[in-house]
């Protein structure tokens, strides 16, 4: 990407000014309303009579063409129908805007004559009038640090800020994946919505977020690429800066039909695109869960290079059989820890209701913080053990949220004294943890080291992933 | 079981009168306060005069001995200390209660001495008395109809109450199993955690629940069980009365030592353990997403005896790929519609946004009842369709609750007229759906004989599991 191309496109990714042609009624002026939020100044341009004054009524700004605006524009967003889309193309290249995002559909996905036109002439007009044209048929930009939105729910709070950048061929995915991030205690840099990619695509993303200072891992939702060569080159070359994770859609014949009429991808055998992936040293993954995940061990955790013996903890005797299960199932060790081990514990733990065989588990002996750092601390001098996961039982009942709170702080301050990774999973099975407080303790936790997880299973299967991971690599 | 030991263990499950032994303020009095909406008329056994005033605050009539409680008692929740509990026991006995459950731990589980004595003990005095006796070890008994639980969380509304029995070695996932069974819109009919099972155990409560007129299906978690040849006839029994779901806990080498020192289970070889299932014609899961899912699709599903062509559809592009993946991933088909199917959706469906090509997503096209009705008419009609698969988009931002109370009207008119499967899913990927909102679309749906799973992936696991139960069953 030349420097010029890339410093527009990050004016495009963080603007400072942003306008939104064709904002209306009909959708509730939704492009103006999600970006109410913006921290720099929000345009409008319309030239119907009929839908100003609810632009005017909501303190926007409304100009007639692009032209108009009285500044630089970095970040355009256009929703206009798509017979009228390169006209705006035209006037984006005029004023010289960091980039445009077409919202427009019916282009080459429609798989139309009239729609695949379209797609050629505004993909010549950008091309030649050097345009970051992100899109079309697309989401666009979402930026937390400075309020750019796509939809209602994405956050902008402070700690929704973070080092994930997340490139997706669809903007529901990329919208799923925004609020998911948030609520998994997980901050983004940008989210990137690309839709059918005619001139900027995945590979391009690629390339801008590896070098991007704000952006620590690259995570994609892939449905097809145009030049394998230049993405698979791009994709080495950024895994030799930063994790990037991949989630592929149309992995299967019957699937790749889907992503055929969603974006107009083509079919690549998922054989050879896992082979890829492979040898690019980039993580593979199915789903927003699994992306999800990967990014939490990638980003959180301390180095696990080979399965560990775990020592484990667990609320509840039944909890403690499903924790085992979850992470043997899965190629770790649950060891029988060292016989000083099982003296210290033996010493204080009362076994009706509990056991210390490891998992460690039940009874009232985890009541008390002091009896956790012991425990802990067990684990982490025990020589069987080579990391620890604990549950949290976030949601018990007889917990407050001030108890929570000082068992977070136990967690962190054992941490930050310690040398083993240390992974949690809120609880066992599907224990429903209200959205907002799963969120904080991941969040806090997350912030000291240790990533949280929602359950066992998925814990257990982020475990696999990022060891495979790091042989692969080595 | 006898006749006598059947009517007594029915009394027990569904009883007129309670009566908990040892509530304690330490405890909060867990056991009466959890039993404040028992339909029938609960009792206190307490001869602590430092407890009596707190118990009498409660409501609760106390009496100093089961035998002064001056009507029958059906069902004795024993709380008190192990040394104190073959006492309890003993008036049991004398008393000729329907049924008790050992709350009280520390017992064989604890692998000491001491403890296996006093279960020896206790299990000689029930055996000889003829005592319906629930664990010791374990939780007891749920019954949302007559609002018996174990746990404060339990519901006891009039749409908690259905046809599914569990039956669990392990309290935490019986509680677990309980209110995520509501939160997915499952009706039970009763749960028992039995925990060491001494004297009952998984084989009894089976034998019970085949014959239990209120039961459809019988769900289990089971750590370990005693005597095979038993277990596996009475299974073989039960599968030809009702469908039967094991979720079997500790199945590796590492976790059949947790399932040890929780309920004092032997391992079983889980590839003995399989093939036993397969051969009894049971379902075999792993986990408690699993089992719930198995139970939705047993419960509620049209019969899918081979995997089936399906007819999609998603809310948007990027989910109509991920439902193709995840249901062609588990071995189902997305094929192509009929060309007179593709006839009528082109005579109004919009591709601007949105495709109908199979899955048929996105654009303003759902936007109308009548719409959503004529698309799942035409894949009813299509000869190359053989089920359905919807997403909801429950949680879509612009949805009004009476918006989404019309569509499931929709939805089950259709269904009625209908023949084929048709399941649904709240949405792609993990897009959070608050609880209360999904219990109440679940289970509306599912009155309807529309099964509702959370999201994609599990959906077509679960699909794929029906699917292998009816093959190995034919």
């Amino acid at each position: 990407m030349e420097k010029e191309a890339r410093e527009k496109l990050n004016r495009a990714l963080s603007p400072r000014t942003v306008a939104v042609v064709g904002a209306k009624k009909d959708s509730n002026y939704s492009w103006l309303v999600n970006n109410k939020d913006f921290r720099g100044k929000l345009y409008s341009v319309q030239i119907d009579p009929n839908e100003i004054p609810g632009i005017l009524e909501l303190g926007v700004e409304n100009f007639p063409s692009l032209m108009d605006i009285p500044e630089e524009v970095d970040y355009v967003i256009c929703a206009v129908p798509r017979n009228v889309s390169p006209y705006i193309v035209a006037d984006c290249i005029k004023k010289g805007v960091g980039g445009v995002t077409l919202f427009t559909s019916g282009f080459a996905e429609t798989g139309t004559e009239d729609g695949r036109q379209f797609q050629e002439r505004i993909t010549l007009m950008a091309r030649e009038g050097k345009l970051n044209l992100v899109g079309p048929n697309c989401m666009g930009i979402y930026n937390p640090r400075v309020g750019l939105k796509f939809s209602a729910e994405q956050p902008h709070s402070e700690d929704a800020f973070g080092g994930v950048a997340f490139v997706s061929q669809s903007g529901s995915q990329g919208s799923g994946f925004s609020t998911e991030a948030y609520n998994q205690g997980i901050g983004v840099s940008k989210v990137v919505s690309f839709g059918n990619g005619i001139l900027l695509d995945a590979t391009d993303y690629l390339e801008f977020f590896a070098d991007d200072p704000e952006t620590e891992i690259i995570a994609m939702y892939i449905e097809g690429i145009k030049d394998g060569r230049r993405f698979f080159q791009n994709l080495k070359a950024a895994v030799a800066k930063k994790p990037v994770v991949i989630w592929k859609g149309g992995v299967t014949e019957e699937s790749s039909r889907a992503a055929n009429s969603h974006t107009a991808s083509l079919a690549i055998s998922s054989t050879i695109w896992d082979a890829l992936l492979r040898q690019c040293g980039a993580m593979n993954v199915h789903g927003l869960d699994e992306t999800i995940d990967a990014v939490k061990a990638l980003l959180f955790s301390r180095p696990i290079k080979s399965y560990p013996r775990l020592g484990l903890t667990a609320v509840a005797g039944g909890h403690s059989v499903e924790i085992s299960d979850c992470f043997s199932l899965q190629g770790c060790k649950v060891p029988r820890l060292s016989s000083e081990s099982y003296e210290q514990l033996s010493s204080f733990y009362s076994v009706v209701g509990g056991s210390f065989q490891n998992p460690i588990e039940g009874g009232g002996n985890w009541a008390k913080e002091e009896n956790v750092t012991t425990i802990l601390n067990i684990l982490e001098n025990d020589p069987n053990v080579d990391a620890l996961v604990m549950e949290l039982g976030t949601a018990g009942v007889q917990r407050t949220h001030e108890g929570l709170m000082q068992r977070i702080q136990t967690l962190k301050d054992f941490y930050s004294s310690s040398k083993k990774p240390f992974w949690a999973a809120q609880a066992g099975g599907t224990q429903r943890v209200p959205t907002e407080l799963a969120r904080e303790v991941s969040h806090e936790l997350q912030k000291g080291g240790i990533p949280v997880f929602p359950n066992f299973v998925r814990a257990a299967a982020a475990m696999k992933k990022l060891v495979e991971y790091n042989r692969a690599r080595e």
